[in-house]
């Protein structure tokens, strides 16, 4: 049974400042459980119902495994209908590295604050085998319950730091690391030299764009064009953060090949 | 002042089976006002903060506006911060016209029920050119305010059209016109042959792909091919339905030029 206590400090974890405090996240569902019992990441505890014990009992293998019933597992859920299982996670501690900068290519984020997109984003970036993403202090907490949830258990293969973007640049330039930026009025993506290695990728937030003191560090201010023949009325059409990014990193391997 | 009968009303339009019965949905925003005022769709009413109508009194025009109190808007809008404006608006009636497929890209989505997904597919599809999506009746509906707000004002362009997905393919097929398909094991997209002018391009659902009963159809299963660099080791990566939905419409496009 879980204690009072317990499940007191699972709902604080829903919270970034507790998160911070305590290095501690939680992720939901068998598929998130399985990528978790697969990676590095410390477990902090799982809490499982019968029902799921049941049936999952392989993914579980010799993992402790504390067993609740759904009324429980109801109070420490996140989601309307709790898939059976949640784990206490620590956060690990990661830093900047200047030298993770060389021979890879890397992802920026600035000020992304929806975390589906934030989630979708180190998703597309793990397919893409980006394994480092730069996020700015006020881009949304990757170990909020949404952006785990949606990042599908690519949170557990991507390295993601939160760090001031300004750092990354200064030692891009320091160490010959081009810096791409997606802008509005830049370079046509399909018309520009890219490269996958010792490269860093900004992308800002949909409605503000990348921020004005990191400008002066792009070298290649790239722009993804708009399909031409849906322009010629007067349209506003512009794309989401994440698909932006997808498209972008899409490009990025193409030409890389 | 809002009587209690129209914040009822407003509030049921949350809720599909009211927006279907009633053909009335409501968007929320200045952008996606703004939007609505340049399209062609049915206003029933508009509802405004004093504030709001002092800052945007030229996007309004002479369209009729209600002032309404902040207090009042919180009653009727669907988002915890609501924007100053509300805008119950009539649902488009629109069919199936066979012909319609002809010369032109159309997009069909079978059993996409994320309301994020399907309104950053509407905004997609919108960019790419794409100006008419058959979803299946079980797809999320799309005046769901989540898939409205989403779409960033798509929705106003984009012609969307709930129907049965097996008489368009059939259509389809007695058309002349190509049915693509994203599936597991299909040809590399990069290497495939695409076609921007009478096609279709089927996506299914994240969890269970594309079902049985279209597959026939299909005369060309394409899929977008992983990051070679990043299957070194066993991992389960996949990408996000709208991700993957902008991937392949850009390579249409692209292939198209």
């Amino acid at each position: 049974m879980l204690s009072k206590n317990k499940i007191k400090y699972i709902n604080s974890l829903k919270i970034s400042k507790y998160r911070k405090l305590n290095a501690d996240f939680f992720v939901e569902g068998t598929k998130l459980i399985a990528e978790l019992l697969q990676s590095n990441f410390q477990i902090s505890g799982i809490y499982a119902t019968n029902e799921w014990l049941q049936e999952n009992n392989e993914i579980l293998k010799n993992t402790d495994c504390m067993e609740v019933d759904s009324k429980e597992l109801m109070q420490i859920s996140n989601l309307t209908t709790p898939p059976g299982v949640l784990a206490v996670v620590k956060i690990p501690d990661v830093s900047f590295e200047p030298l993770s900068l060389v021979g890879r290519l890397s992802l920026m984020l600035d000020g992304i604050n929806d975390p589906g997109n934030l989630g979708t984003i180190i998703r597309t970036a793990d397919w893409f085998g980006v394994s480092q993403i730069f996020c700015s202090p006020d881009t949304v907490d990757a170990y909020h319950p949404k952006v785990v949830q949606s990042t599908m258990g690519s949170i557990f293969r991507v390295k993601v730091i939160e760090t001031d973007l300004m750092d990354v640049c200064q030692e891009a330039r320091k160490n010959q690391v081009d810096v791409f930026g997606a802008v509005m009025n830049g370079q046509n993506i399909y018309e520009s030299k890219l490269k996958g290695s010792s490269s860093v990728l900004i992308i800002g937030s949909e409605s503000h764009g990348i921020r004005n003191h990191l400008l002066p560090f792009i070298n290649f201010p790239i722009t993804f064009p708009a399909y031409s023949a849906s322009n010629t009325q007067n349209k506003t059409e512009s794309l989401n953060a994440s698909v932006a990014t997808a498209l972008i990193l899409s490009e990025f391997r193409r030409k890389a090949d």
